[in-house]
Formats: C-alpha cells, sequence, structure tokens
C-alpha cells in the first residue's frame, strides 16, 4: 500500500500550512492506540487517502475547498480491523462490504481457502480480484490448504506460485494450517510455504486448536506466528508465552470473548486481537459485523481503549502494516471512525482511504460488483451417479454384526467413532433412518476421476430424503447425506447441474436448492436472500427430523482436519488418533 | 536471518523429543515480554542457534549430548538490544563487542554514516562486511547523508544502489535524518529513500530534534517512524501520539532517561525504546554499555519486565525482527540471558544465536578482526595546505570594524553567530587568541578539489597552538581550529599524511596525534588505548586553555547540521535560521 510514490512531500506540505487540506475532522477527542491515551481538542487533516496532520489546531489547513467535519468533543478513533475472518465464501464481497462496512470495520484480513479448493492458484488470484479494489483495504492469505482429501491436495498452490504471490501487495502471508497436519505429520510443503512467508517478510497464520507444551512449542518453532484457536483464558496466556498474537474469536463458529476477561487486567494486552473468525448471513445482517465484538467487549468491561487497540494497533503490527494503517497519525491512511461518546462503538461516521464511506449506519460508497472468471462457474468435476454408486456391498464372507460410523456429538461439530447394528440388504449395507443410520456420500471434485466414499453417519436425525453441498471446508468435494439412496442421487446430480450449493430432495423430487455457483461456494444471490434461504433450509431440516442448531454448519466440517475425531473423504474414514484411513 | 533453510522441521522435531536439543536451561523464572509476566519453572531448549521448546519441563529434549545449564531459579530473559547507536566510527568492532556483550546485548542496530562519509556506497558496504558475520546480531542503516556540505552530498548514496541495499539482510532501513532538512528544504533524495524502504517493508529512523506540532506532523507525514530525540517527558508523548517509537537515549551525547518517569505509569510503553545513541570508549569500558542503561531504569523504578520491554520486543517489534528475535519463545534464535535475581540487569551469562558468549562479564567466543578494503585507508582526498590558504584577506576598502564568529555555547554543543572585534593586520583578518578569537578551517575531502573555508570561533579557549581532526559528524572533510597559522598548517598537513584522525601541535611541532586512518573515523588502536589517548588530548587541550567539557565532540559537531544555530563547511558559515551560507 506505501507504494514508491508515497506522497510524503505533499503529506508534509500539507502538514506545514504550504497547502490545503481535502479534508478536516475538527475538534475531536483523539483515540490514541500507540500510547493508550484520550487526548482531548485534536483536530485532524486529510490529504488524498492520507493524514497530513493531527493537533491542537488543524485551521492553517483548510483552504476554500476543505470538507470540515465538526467531531464536536466526539471520540476520532482509528477504523476497526477484522484479521482473522472468512470473506471468501458464500456471499458476494460487495454486498458483504454493504453490511460490514457502517460498523466501522476498514481492514479486513481474511482466509481463502474456498477459492482454492475450488480452483487451486487459479481460484486464489480470483480472489485477490474480487477484493484488490475497494473502499476499504481488504487482503488476502494464500491457503495453505492443509486437508485430509488427496485429490484436493493437488489443487495446493506451488512453491513457485506461494513465491511469486508473497510479493502481491493484497497478500499478507500464509493463512491457517491445522497443527496436527504440520507438526505432527510431516508436512513438508506447508513447511515450506512458512518458511517462504517469513523469508518475505510477511505473516503466518496458526491454527492450535487443542494443542498446549510441547506440541505448541513445535507448532511455534515451524514458525507459526497467531492462534485464534484458545478457548479458555489459560489458552490465551500459554500461547502469548509462545510469541503468539492471540486472536480471541467472537463470530459464527464459536464465541469465546468472555475468555479474556479475568486476565484482561494483569497482562499486557499488545498481542491480543478480536476477531470475528467469520460470520453467516443472518448473524451479519443482525449484529453488523466486528463492532457488534468491539461493543461486546467494551459492555464485558474491557476499557475502549484497550478495545479499540485490540482491533486496530495490535493486528496492524502483527501483520506489519502499522507503518500505514491501524492508528490516526501523520503519514498513514485516513481510516477514521467517529464514535458518538465514551463507550459507544458504533460510529457515526466511517471514513477509509480518506472517503467518507458510511453514515450513521447507512454505507455512502457504491460497491460494485467484479465478475468472476467464467473458470469458476464450472468447479464441479464429477459425472453424475447413479444408485449402484451408493452402494456399500457385504464383503464375501457375510454381514458383519455393525458397521462404523461417524457419531456427530451434541453441538454438531465435535464428531466420534461409532459402531452401528448393520442393517443388510440385498447384498448391502444399507441406512436406517428409524434408528438415525444415514449415508453420507463424499465425492471428489477436484480430479475429474470422481473418486467417492460412502459411509454411515449417526447424530444428523434426518427420516427423509437426502442432502448434498459443496461448500465442504478445506476439502474440494461434494458432501451427501441421505436416508434414500434415490434421494441422495437426486441431490448430488441435482448439485452438479447446478455447480455448487445446497440440494435437499425429499422422495424423489428436488424440495429445495440454494445455488452457490462460484466454485460452489459463493452465491450470487443478495445476502439477505442467501440469510432466509439458510433460515429455510435449517427449517426444513428440523421439520425432516434434525435435531441440530446448524445443520448446514455441521456438514460443511464433516470432510474438514479443523475439528476431531473422525471425518470423510474419499478414500474412507479419516481417523485423527489412530492417524489411519478405514472403511465402514 | 529467518532464511528459507529456517529449520523449522528439525525445531518442531526437538519441541516434540523427538530429536535432543544441543542446550537445555533447566528451571529459570520467565521473563515473558510478550505478556509482560514472570513465569516461574520455566526451562528452555535449544537447537542449533534457535529456540525449540519452553516450558514446565524440557527433559523430553535432553539426549546424551545435550548441554544443560541450570538456571536455578535465576531469570531467563531476552538478550538487551541498542537499536539506536553509532558503532561505524572510533573503534574497531571486533573490540567493541569484548566491551558490549558481557553486558547482555546481543542485536545492535547502527547508524553508519562515518562510512559513507568516508567513501560513500563503497564505505557502507565495507562497513556491513564488519558487521555482517559476527556472534551476535548486527544490522546497519543506510545513511541518509543529509549534510551542510555540498562536497559531501557528491558521496551521497544512489537510488538504485538504496534499492539494492535494501534487499541486503543485514540492513534495516534508512538511518536518521535530521527532519529541518528533510521537511522545511525538500530534500527529495531523501524523501525517495523513504519511501523506498518503506516500500521494501524496512524502517524509517527519524531526528525530530526541536520539532513539535506541525513541523513534527510534517516529519512524520514524510515517513519518519522513530524518533530519539525527546528531551522532556512532554517530547515523549507527542511523539508517541504521532505513532512513532521513542527513543529515550542514554548515552554519550544525551542523557536523558529520567524522562519517562514521570509517566511511565499513565502510558502504554509498548512504543517507548531505550538506546544509548552511542557511547565514547571511556565510557564504554567503564559502564559496560546499554545494561547500565537498563539497570539504571530499574534504578529509577522502572518495571524490570518493562525496562526488558523496552530493550528487547519494542525494538524488535519497531523494526518487524519480532519473528525471529526479542522474546524467549520457540521458533526465535537463541539469544537469551540469565539474570542474576530481580532486578539485577547484569547478567551471569549471556547466549546468543544458541551459543554461550559470556560468563560473569567475560566474553567467551573468539572476535576476529575483519580487514577493511584498502581504499578506505585513503579517504583525505586534499593537497597540503600552505598559510597563504588560511589568510582571510581584508576587504578592498579596508577592514570591517567587525567579523562574524561561532560562538561555542557552555556545554560546548549549541552554537550561536558572534561579533567580534576584527583584528587587521597585513590585508588580513588575523586570530586574536588573547582574547578567544581564534580561527576555524573546513576542508572538504570528498572531492579532491580541496574547497575550503576559513572563520572565526569564540568560546574555544585554546591558547596556543592548533588542532585538526577529521571525524567531523556528517560531513567529509577536516576541521581545524587554531591560534597560529603555521601550527594550523602544520595540523592539517600532518593530518592529511596519516590520513585521518587528531593532531594537535603548538610551537611548529606535533605534540600529539592520534591516528584514525580507516575513513578518517575508525581506529586501529585497542579500545583501551583510544580511551587513553582521547584522555590526553582533553587534558592537553585543557592545558592551552580549553574550557570545555570534551573538546573533541564540540569538534566533531561544528559542520553538522545536528545542532543549532550556526554551523562551518566548505562554502562559508551555514546558518539555520536565516538558511544561508555567510562568510565573515
Amino acid at each position: 500500500m506505501r507504494q514508491t510514490n508515497f506522497p510524503n512531500r505533499k503529506l508534509a506540505d500539507v502538514a506545514l500550512g504550504r497547502e490545503p487540506a481535502d479534508l478536516v475532522i475538527r475538534e475531536g477527542v483523539l483515540l490514541d492506540v500507540y500510547s493508550g491515551r484520550m487526548i482531548p481538542g485534536r483536530s485532524v487533516a486529510v490529504s488524498g487517502q492520507w493524514i497530513a496532520y493531527v493537533g491542537a489546531d488543524a485551521s492553517h489547513t483548510i483552504g476554500r475547498n476543505t470538507e470540515v467535519i465538526e467531531a464536536d468533543g466526539r471520540i476520532i478513533s482509528p477504523g476497526y480491523m477484522d484479521t482473522h475472518t472468512h470473506l471468501a465464501g458464500c456471499w458476494d464481497i460487495s454486498d458483504f462490504l454493504k453490511y460490514a462496512i457502517p460498523g466501522g470495520t476498514t481492514t479486513f484480513i481474511t482466509e481463502a481457502e474456498a477459492y482454492a479448493c475450488a480452483l487451486g492458484v487459479e481460484g486464489f488470484k480470483a480472489f485477490l480480484d474480487q477484493i484488490g479494489n475497494r473502499p476499504v483495504k481488504m487482503f488476502g492469505l494464500i491457503p495453505a490448504m492443509v486437508t485430509l482429501s488427496p485429490a484436493t491436495e493437488s489443487l495446493a498452490i506451488s512453491r513457485h506460485d506461494v513465491q511469486e504471490l508473497l510479493k502481491d501487495d493484497r497478500v499478507l502471508g500464509i493463512g491457517e494450517s491445522y497443527w496436527q497436519n504440520v507438526v505432527l505429520n510431516s508436512n513438508g510443503r506447508v513447511m515450506e510455504m512458512m518458511r517462504e512467508a517469513l523469508k518475505a517478510g510477511k505473516s503466518v497464520q496458526g491454527h492450535g486448536a487443542g494443542a498446549f507444551d510441547r506440541k505448541l512449542a513445535a507448532y511455534t518453532a515451524a514458525g507459526a506466528l497467531s492462534c485464534h484457536e484458545a478457548i479458555t483464558s489459560e489458552d490465551v496466556l500459554s500461547r502469548l508465552e509462545y510469541g503468539y498474537y492471540v486472536m480471541v474469536r467472537e463470530g459464527d463458529v464459536r464465541r469465546d470473548l468472555e475468555i479474556i476477561i479475568p486476565i484482561k487486567d494483569d497482562i499486557d494486552l499488545r498481542r491480543v486481537i478480536l476477531v470475528t473468525d467469520g460470520v453467516n448471513p443472518d448473524l451479519l445482517i443482525k449484529e453488523g459485523y466486528l463492532v457488534d465484538v468491539v461493543q461486546k467487549a467494551v459492555d464485558l468491561g474491557v476499557d475502549p481503549i484497550h478495545a479499540v487497540q485490540m482491533v486496530s494497533i495490535n493486528p496492524a503490527e502483527h501483520f506489519g502494516i502499522d507503518h500505514f494503517t491501524g492508528g490516526v497519525s501523520p503519514g498513514r491512511m485516513a481510516d477514521i471512525l467517529i464514535l458518538p461518546e465514551e463507550g459507544v462503538m458504533s460510529p457515526d461516521m466511517v471514513l477509509s482511504n480518506g472517503v467518507v464511506v458510511a453514515i450513521n449506519g447507512e454505507t455512502k460508497v457504491p460497491l460494485p460488483k467484479v465478475p468472476h472468471p467464467e473458470s469458476l462457474y464450472h468447479t464441479l468435476k464429477i459425472d453424475p451417479i447413479s444408485e449402484a454408486d451408493l452402494h456399500i456391498p457385504l464383503p464375501e464372507e457375510g454381514p458383519e454384526e455393525y458397521v462404523r460410523t461417524i457419531d456427530i456429538q451434541p453441538g454438531g461439530l465435535v464428531t466420534r467413532e461409532g459402531k452401528a447394528e448393520a442393517q443388510p440388504l440385498d447384498g448391502q449395507y444399507c441406512a436406517a433412518p428409524d434408528r438415525d443410520l444415514l449415508k453420507v456420500v463424499f465425492l471428489e471434485r477436484a480430479t475429474g476421476k470422481g473418486e467417492r466414499f460412502v459411509g454411515f453417519v449417526r447424530g444428523w436425525g434426518q427420516k427423509r430424503g437426502a442432502v448434498a453441498i459443496s461448500q465442504c471446508w478445506d476439502c474440494s468435494g461434494v458432501l451427501a447425506i441421505g436416508a434414500e439412496d434415490r434421494d441422495l442421487v437426486l441431490a448430488v446430480n441435482r448439485l452438479i447441474e447446478i455447480q455448487g450449493g445446497i440440494v435437499l430432495t425429499v422422495e424423489g423430487r428436488v424440495e429445495m436448492e440454494i445455488p452457490f455457483a462460484i466454485g460452489g461456494y459463493v452465491s450470487e444471490m443478495p445476502i439477505e436472500e442467501i440469510a432466509r434461504n439458510m433460515r429455510r433450509f435449517q427449517e426444513a431440516m428440523a421439520g425432516l427430523g434434525s435435531t441440530l442448531e446448524n445443520a448446514f454448519l455441521t456438514m460443511c466440517t464433516l470432510a474438514s482436519p479443523a475439528i476431531p475425531f473422525i471425518r470423510i473423504i474419499e478414500k474412507g474414514y479419516r481417523r485423527f488418533r489412530e492417524d489411519d484411513i478405514v472403511g465402514v
């Protein structure tokens, strides 16, 4: 962002009063994130995208055409930064920003694994084009692509491409990589990516869920610089001790903000960061993104200065961008909020790159859509299947008494290996919806070879029909669960036809379909419509017997290494503790 | 430093206990600079140059050949970092390190303007070779070369060379640049260097002496990221507000540490750094470098954790090297101190890059000298002078009543313009030692053209003889002051013969000479001998009538833009307020 043409001469001249500013914010209380003070009586002069002057009196910078905004004793704060999130999935970025900007988030650093799962490096580059030219700052992280699926591994970004991408100003480093794979399983490719990122002076994002002591140390020694997987106060402390920037999540997947409350007064918070880790459309519409997290922190007793530091200068320092954003200071870009009063974190006005982008909750800049390349609309590289493809034949020596299952645990994310009484019929093991034994299918969609595995799942609850989705986390595939083979086939084949999304079939008909045709992850519908559809889907699932709170989310994670203990990929069940792949 | 071959796989394996550590420090109290806590019961495992594990029990990393050091309840601290200093002058680096290492300084980030004043980019590169391969971390900053002397300006490093140098791992950015020149006088060359450094993700060191409000804002907007010129508590606050890393000096030139005491409990200290700004040989020998500053901070009431943060993680973050040094954590280099007890900041043991480099005040590693290129021994490009070259002719219309002088103020650094009764004789203005009116000469030594100016100085005090030196700050020149022309000529000509240093002449003989033949700035004598000689020189000056506390330092600064208000260069007197050059 601070290119060689950074206008430092001009900014200096504006500060000196030799040239007029474009915009002046007059007479506010400066929230100084650097020294941790509130400084009354401060005005800010902006020239182009940049802050030229901050001080007691900016009148020397006001010319005939200078726009003057009266802060009038309100608080002048840096824009908020969400530095661990997942924006590369679900919605169109333009549509997302309409909701996120009014809450004061002016910098987004996002994972982008979905685009890489869809189309490898080509997909990631297409995502960079989505974020590169927005009225707010958006940066992407190169997906580490720690996947359980060998087919998906073929989409991993090569060392050469990583080196080239690290030179891109839109790229701030390597995205999250699950520690187990990196540290325990000797994933040389990810180790190499980490080295390249560190060598390039960029960041390495970590994912140390459940790791402590020697395993966490090993992951740290491998190069991870942040962790957003602390779920207790003790986790926060152990990660800080290892020099991590600890990103505390309060979003869609988990809400852990409260873990900092018991320790907030006893430690240096410089390496604590608040993040969303992504939100779903419903949460976005209702809560307005990161501002909700900042407000909650303040409501829980966090000093507002600390709360703002945790979403501005702390992450800016972590990502090495504090020389151009993260604070209201000369020579930084004008990413500024006017907050109504101490303790109220929702801004009256949002400036980004020197432009007023939102006032009183309304976005004030056009957010044109950026077209996706045609190739991203054809990423379900699978031929249609038939019922025969879903058969689980009995062993030649006759049926076993039990079959192996994935048992979804309460909460819907963690799974355990289970043993269910088999349901043999006509030479196959069958589903038994009456006792919650359903078929689960994973079809890889990366290679065109259509490799797949059919197993069993419990804890899903659906009594009739089938669901197929393409939004698997960390895997390029289609995942389907169903009570009946006919509905499973229909759901998968319809999903292939619409090239991604969610298809629900019941009794031989398509009951509902929600297209996510861009890479199989992103929908072209407006967010409100996505939210409405997702609610309808959840209601339909409940109507079909599912007891899960968020059936879609559960399904998304079933092939991902993010959550223990047993997952499904095209080769079979992947067991974490045993570190093996097994069949039914 | 974190090259692509960073051994992250091996470090992870050591952390996991799959491979033995090379060295383990057992059972200390970890000074955790990240969270600001003291954590008892910690052991550290080191593999090669790196820390692999930190935690409650490192016994799983101990193999047959692992060296075990018992911390035994003592404090395990990161090594100290001096990040604003002047090591590129005076002494040989090897010799310097012998004194600096036992006090626990394991990282040095130094200005290098002397080498550039001697030989431009070639000189700077020769300095990088001096620091590049030491048992401690040493980094150089590209000299901004803000000089008053047009001849010296010809040695400034070109944009192309700056771009190339910024790629060098030994280079962390652009060195200090005096704000007046950059901001007020439109020095486009330095503005461009700043942009290049920021573009390359490296640092821009500032020098905002006496600047505040709009002038300080202008300098900040130009790109300066640090300032080591705060001399009051208010200066600290105003610089922090502008996002500066504030480097508080306690060294040779100034001792300002106490300014942080009144504010230390009210502000976030994350951007406060303690530095020496360089020390002289005497101070180095007596006080042991940065450890003296850290100890003084603690003695003045600074929390030892904060004191260590101010010389470890704070500067490491500022320079973007915190991912490999600045804290005791896995994946960082093993730059570690064992401190005897809380509040005692002088280490029992110093590790650098995983090697024990000092024990109980004694350096334990060889420090071989690195030869300098032959060209650095021939940098006084001046032909010998004669008395006629020092004549200050009277105007044709007859002598003026007064001549213009540089009046050295008490303290020896600040000067003011003065007006002295002229001493006309034989068609010239002459010196009048009896009323402290001496000749001062500046001869540029960069171009070979030998341009020079002869003026007058008061406040120097010397009654007889003359002195010539080559160690002018920020200028490639020879500076001489004398009561008699004959002695002036002899001093300058002898200095040219020995190619730099200090020559004192009295009554037609060389009374004392101290050679600094490397670039005219660096002596090949051992530090003890330099210190002894400098003391002898000061005594000699006092004996000749000088009342200055440090006559050599006063002389060094007489051609530098660092200190107001009037200086001498080859073109005449350089006046700061008037921004002009004038004669006598």
